[in-house]
């Protein structure tokens, strides 16, 4: 057994003892993350339990002596962008050493604890610098169901079995779990109406997505080879692709989605590494026997074998009359990653197929990833059938889309007998009415 | 006369002989770029004729004593973003001090000389880190030509006359002129084939557009009202939207443009100031009598009185036999500003509608801006018919769309009687063979 693959051993706990059995974040996830404390500059730090590791403290009190000092100084920035850019060879290391650092019976636990903050007196930041962000549209349930309803006669497109179809999003407008989402404004257009108006959206919605943080990346005009993708995934996080339903079915036609999501994207803001999640792979679920091969330039014996992620996700909803009677989040969806007809290395090879450079930093979201049924479906257009059938909540309520003052909180976990079961933490925004 | 107007003066001429009778660059203009001579670091600079007046330079040597503090630190740095965020004020101010200095009989002119390079002997990058970037498609000849191919029986869509219809492009592959374009592979599908195939480009394309940089911008939340618009535009360049059509065609479906344009886009390194084109503002080309009237987010009688551009575009190609036979470049298309459905203060007004922020250093992209007939369309697709028509050379040559080897360049001229024409230098870029 590695150093590496002992990071992983189900019976390893940690002195933090809230890590211990913790949901998300036991000593066997360390996932990484942008945190301010009490007021204090944003430092690059670990999760570990209910509390946060501090990863620049770490390094002046000298727990990183011996480590590469790219690592150090990488670890010691405002962003996790120079360590995106470093790739696998020091996220490894870093692994290594916080799994020591970190473990019961630890020989520098003294300092290690010096380090640690509560996560309640933390502020999270968006973790890295976001030079570009792309969403792709993987989830095949979802674009048949919404395809059924933006175009009936013509639901799931051509190109689809073909192409990991894929468009570039707003980067600018990316928030951290937590940031409240004000409703936007926009033309919306009644089918029955003969002109558009200004208002705001009566149709928001969110849609349930994996993020992938990218790493080294490529140049301009230097694919990257499906058998390389994999070494340029820096981690993953949760996405909520906020969508103006209405907004967005008045303008996309021809250049595609808009307004209808540029007000906001929230991102769960630990970074959970490819190492944490190797446990949680599996092979790709199969093509449908009628479907096209693979063109040579996506097709990887390995990626089809162990490129599938084993991700439960879900969705809940916790609405303002809800939280007035002290109830708890109520779960709208239970999803699964084995719905991604794509891999996230297809997505990457064929991201820079025509050369366009990644840059560490880089953000792809998947798309909806929904699942053959209503109790699975990634976003409310689908719950409700475009609005037509609310759904029922436990406390009376009932909702088609999105409204002021409902929170929509996504989660993902990997389990595994045999594994402790980490999760991402969560990706949560407050609706805000319009201005 | 202010001290601004003065600095359209048409007698105004400059100590520096080449800036008169300058076709782009005389003293009417000081455009800003980021300028790196000798191998040494990047500064911000200004043009004057064939120099280059180095910014940092001139702050250091003392020529900007009394001028704020914020503009000698913004103009010291080695990208425009901080001098973009300043707005209006600062660069007025930097405007009419550098009129001054490059003036005839300017008293400081020795001290000025010493912050003088060739532009021969230097390298332009690109001004601006560009957090986001954003294609309209406004040139409604444009749209109504590709409508006719992509969508013959539906050319113009139902929303074009309602909303600036746009969409995000990839701001990682965005590179100054002169740097080359390397030939795209992709998924290509013709027309009869029953599958894609994957190889390089057949249908290589440029589109002739205005970029716009974005200077102070808003909060995410905060729309940009249409009347303050213009306050929040730092500046123009040209922009050389490449689009491989055949890769386009075959993915655009649902979520519009991705592969098809990632791979380059190419920007001329001079921000040429609104400032700088006062004198080239003409009332916007009047709406037809049966269109839709505006709603009223971007309706504004002071943007429809003076939110046109008054410029002359042109596309040249320079092929490489054209190069072995020394022979000049060859205009494909002359076009004007005049050709944009809506307005760049219209662009910004629906842009920031949704709350959506822009940041200093964003470009906005207007589409591609084509005139009324075959010599003033600004894409090869156009000129064309979708590559039924090639069109003949003046050596020989026929083109259908864009070959290896091809250099194509754009340029932009403010031609008005009573003043100096301004130009804004060259957007320039030669195809390399796909890899």
């Amino acid at each position: 057994m590695t150093r590496l693959d002992q990071t992983h051993n189900p019976k390893l706990e940690s002195w933090v003892h809230s890590a211990n059995g913790h949901l998300d974040f036991p000593i066997q996830n360390l996932p990484l993350g942008v945190v301010s404390s009490n007021n204090g500059s944003p430092r690059i730090s670990v999760a570990i339990g209910n509390q946060v590791f501090d990863l620049r403290k770490a390094v002046a009190v000298g727990l990183f002596k011996g480590q590469c000092s790219k690592l150090e100084e990488a670890v010691s920035g405002e962003t996790l962008n120079s360590f995106m850019a470093l790739g696998e060879g020091p996220r490894q290391a870093l692994r290594v050493r916080m799994s020591e650092l970190l473990a019961r019976g630890a020989s520098e636990q003294d300092r290690a604890e010096s380090c640690l903050h509560d996560a309640d007196n933390c502020t999270m930041h968006l973790p890295a610098i976001i030079g570009d962000y792309t969403d792709f549209y993987v989830g095949i349930h979802h674009a048949t169901n919404v395809g059924n309803q933006f175009r009936p006669d013509n639901p799931l497109l051509p190109n689809y079995k073909h192409i990991p179809i894929g468009y570039h999003g707003r980067a600018s407008s990316i928030c951290p779990s937590g940031a409240a989402v004000r409703r936007p404004k926009g033309q919306l257009k009644q089918p029955e109406a003969l002109e558009p108006q200004f208002g705001p959206s009566q149709r928001l919605d969110y849609e349930l997505e994996l993020g992938v943080w990218m790493g080294p990346g490529n140049s301009l005009g230097q694919p990257i080879k499906i058998a390389k993708a994999a070494e340029h995934v820096a981690g993953y996080c949760l996405l909520n692709d906020w969508s103006a339903r209405d907004i967005q079915a008045w303008e996309y036609q021809p250049l595609g989605p808009f307004l209808g999501k540029s007000f906001a994207t929230t991102l769960s803001p630990w970074l959970v590494t490819p190492e944490a999640l190797a446990p949680f792979r599996m092979p790709q679920t199969p093509r449908g026997e009628s479907d096209p091969a693979v063109l040579p330039y996506l097709a990887s014996a390995t990626d089809q074998r162990e490129g599938g992620l084993d991700l439960k996700l879900e969705v809940l909803l916790l609405t303002a009359r809800m939280r007035e009677q002290q109830l708890a989040p109520q779960r709208l969806t239970l999803s699964h990653t084995c719905h991604m007809y794509w891999s996230v290395a297809q997505m990457i090879a064929h991201h820079t197929s025509n050369g366009c450079n990644l840059r560490p930093g880089d953000i792809l979201g998947t798309g909806t990833i929904s699942g053959v049924d209503r109790t699975s479906y990634g976003s409310m257009l689908e719950i409700s059938g475009g609005g037509k059938n609310p759904i029922s909540l436990a406390n009376g309520e009932e909702r088609s889309f999105i409204e002021d003052g409902d929170e929509i909180i996504l989660r993902a976990h990997g389990v595994r007998n045999g594994y402790v079961s980490i999760g991402f933490g969560e990706c949560r925004a407050k609706v805000l009415p319009a201005i």
